[in-house]
């Protein structure tokens, strides 16, 4: 058997005392996986006395996880600390530059510098593995990037935040408000204290960044994509969107259009019976569609010690057998700076949800504006009275150019008729 | 950039078209990709003058593909002929002797003769790749053998054959009986003239036998299989089932039982609402459990040309990119004979169909029959006569061991007003 490979651990919150437990437990069944022993030589963290459930006593520990960027009886270093800039990135980069192997669930820091850090990579002949950082337990960077490398990738999509995806399926099922469902997934640990990055799409369009980066042989472009996340889903929206066939998923979608990629995170309508739309709770799922194989739908746990230990864990297993396939499947050397297409230019379905006063012609003022703005209806249902005494008027349209749903948007706001901003989602045909 | 990669293509079929085709659109971006060219050197097929729709006159046509075996110019084989043994497992062989890397689709090759081909491979320190051999276009073995190589493999289960999934799916939505279905999906291609590898569950159990390898790392083993088909499946059990929340599908499933392994393919009821239960039509679908990622979910096409060629291909940029695995995902010196577990100590709930005279008492007969057998009944229902003037009897037993349920069964057949053989199906909790 061949030497072992020597790895240090840097943070061990939930995810790192994941992996120790991993290489502990199935010490020997990854020996005969790896052809060779995967060591745990060295570990830091914030607090050395902290009881963690594990055995940490026959590790190094070494106070400042910098250090470990230049430690010589380290072949490859695991960043489970998190933060696009500063130490994390430091240390990051110095460790590649020393010829260790990187690997690490960062998508943030990632999706900021994932380009540079590929060239690095090359340069220093050494694998940056990030499969933990997209999709948790999914192992989707080795379908895209391997699995299904004899495509033209046409298209990358998917659920890629299971607290979204929790919170919009409980809405659904038990008609609560978001705040409401918010709160109650922070007490269950689904949702951050701070769910910023988590319900403002943040984290999913870090994730996203990445998936397109590896499909089309892109720069990651974080600051290229247009991001809304789920805080302006109503409880209404869902049921209303429910009563016409559909769920609202928070979706991340990368796709081809023309010569240029059109990539965006939002809220959009599924149908009720699509693969996707089956999707409930705490998982993720990524489809993806390329000209050879159609498509492949994986579906798994997103989130959580264990899956994502998984994932560093593989990619580990990964590097101990030789397996360095360049950081987003082609050479760093390639990657290409990404035409994006215009939003604008989207032909799509949407939903409508107007509020209006209870008045006579409404309708027909507010068709009359779509009309103008070729905006063409296909269902429309006007459920009845609110509370509050105003009325809700939801509409699908057809598909059509997405700037002149904007535009049908504007005009209708300044209708007297229309009580508060109208509000649309697109409808995604997947 | 690195040397070439030259391979010979044996067989010209449809999934040969399909490779030639991806490696002819695709040749930059899949240099881009293996970091180097992969060229075609050589063709073989049975009638040189037919037209393949794609332009093969820059190919040195090789008459007898046992040649290319050692053929000085190959880096690497695809087999695309199939057969278990004769001209084309001495192919294989001899290829792999003369330091051939191997890609192929043919899964009753592997799963008679996987272990020594892993042990020829491990020798001669070449690759066999047989991504392609299993469901398709879906990467499972990639997911299995390197995405999910962190996790001790609880269970590996999915719809393996399209044909068989696609006949079941027709039969349920429009009510009509197996033969009708069978000979629907000859006409439209999706059944072979001769569909006995497909609906008698061969095709799927070969498919199975190295999804098992792969996941416990034993030696493939197919002859230890249980192995039953769909032919007995009646547009009766189906609709039964579904009046009842279950969907029948043809699942192969390997799981760890205690220190054994179970491993059986057949059709089995699974909820309706289940992942699984709503993979329809020719796709196939696996699912892998494991200790820490819990549960991933793959669906695709599992067959056809181009997803096959996808597959095919990707093991060729694998090879191209050094990326070489253990076969089975372990050293093969190191892969065990399996312990296979006994279906009779399964615990199971079962569906049972009955055939009954319409007489008083016979459903007192019948539950004592059971009842004497440990067998309880979770759901019952008694739909009605049959056009010739029987009843059926339809009951969902409780969880039990399948010993007794197969008692039960023999004891059932022997009372007078059992019309026809009792038929039994397992409900899988998946």
């Amino acid at each position: 058997m061949k030497d072992p490979l020597k790895i240090g651990l840097a943070g061990l919150g939930t995810v790192g005392v994941g992996v120790v437990k991993i290489l502990q437990h199935h010490s020997d069944l990854i020996s005969k996986r790896a052809g060779r022993p995967i060591q745990i030589i060295a570990i830091s963290a914030r607090d050395q006395g902290k009881d963690r459930g594990v055995d940490l006593s026959g590790y190094e520990w070494v106070k400042n996880f910098s250090t470990m960027s230049n430690h010589s009886g380290l072949d490859l270093v695991v960043e489970m600390i998190g933060g696009a800039e500063g130490a994390v990135k430091d240390f990051v980069y110095s460790s590649i530059k020393n010829n260790k192997h990187v690997v690490t669930a960062n998508k943030a820091l990632l999706a900021h510098h994932g380009a540079e850090l590929a060239q690095l990579a090359s340069d220093n002949a050494v694998s940056v593995g990030y499969e933990a950082a997209i999709a948790g337990g999914i192992p989707i960077v080795k379908t895209l990037r391997e699995g299904l490398a004899a495509n033209n990738i046409t298209g990358v999509f998917g659920i890629l935040n299971g607290t979204c995806n929790y919170i919009l399926t409980e809405m659904r099922e038990t008609g609560r408000d978001f705040e409401d469902v918010l709160k109650e997934a922070q007490d269950k640990g689904y949702a951050e204290a701070d769910p910023t990055f988590d319900v403002d799409g943040i984290d999913a369009a870090h994730k996203l960044t990445l998936l397109t980066a590896l499909g089309f042989g892109v720069k990651p472009d974080f600051g290229a994509l247009s991001i809304t996340g789920i805080r302006d889903v109503s409880a209404d929206d869902i049921k209303f969107a429910a009563d016409m066939g559909y769920k609202i998923k928070l979706l991340g979608i990368a796709k081809r259009s023309g010569d240029k990629i059109l990539q965006r995170m939002e809220p959009c309508l599924v149908k009720k019976t699509s693969a996707i739309g089956n999707v409930e709770g705490v998982f993720n799922a990524v489809c993806v569609k390329g000209d050879f194989v159609n498509e492949v739908l994986n579906v798994g746990p997103g989130a959580g010690e264990g899956p994502t230990a998984s994932a560093i864990v593989a990619d580990i297993i990964d590097i101990a057998r030789g397996n360095v396939p360049p950081m987003f499947g082609v050479d760093a050397k390639t990657l290409q700076h990404a035409s994006w297409a215009d939003a604008n230019d989207i032909q799509s379905a949407c939903y409508l949800h107007l509020e209006v006063k209870d008045q006579s012609g409404v309708i027909a003022d507010i068709t009359s504006v779509l009309k103008n703005h070729n905006v063409s209806i296909n269902k429309f249902i006007q459920p009845g009275f609110n509370d509050n005494g105003t009325e809700s008027i939801v509409m699908i349209t057809h598909k059509g150019q997405y700037k002149d749903i904007l535009a049908g948007m504007i005009a209708l706001e300044k209708l007297d008729s229309i009580l508060t901003k109208p509000k649309h989602l697109r409808v995604e045909e997947i």
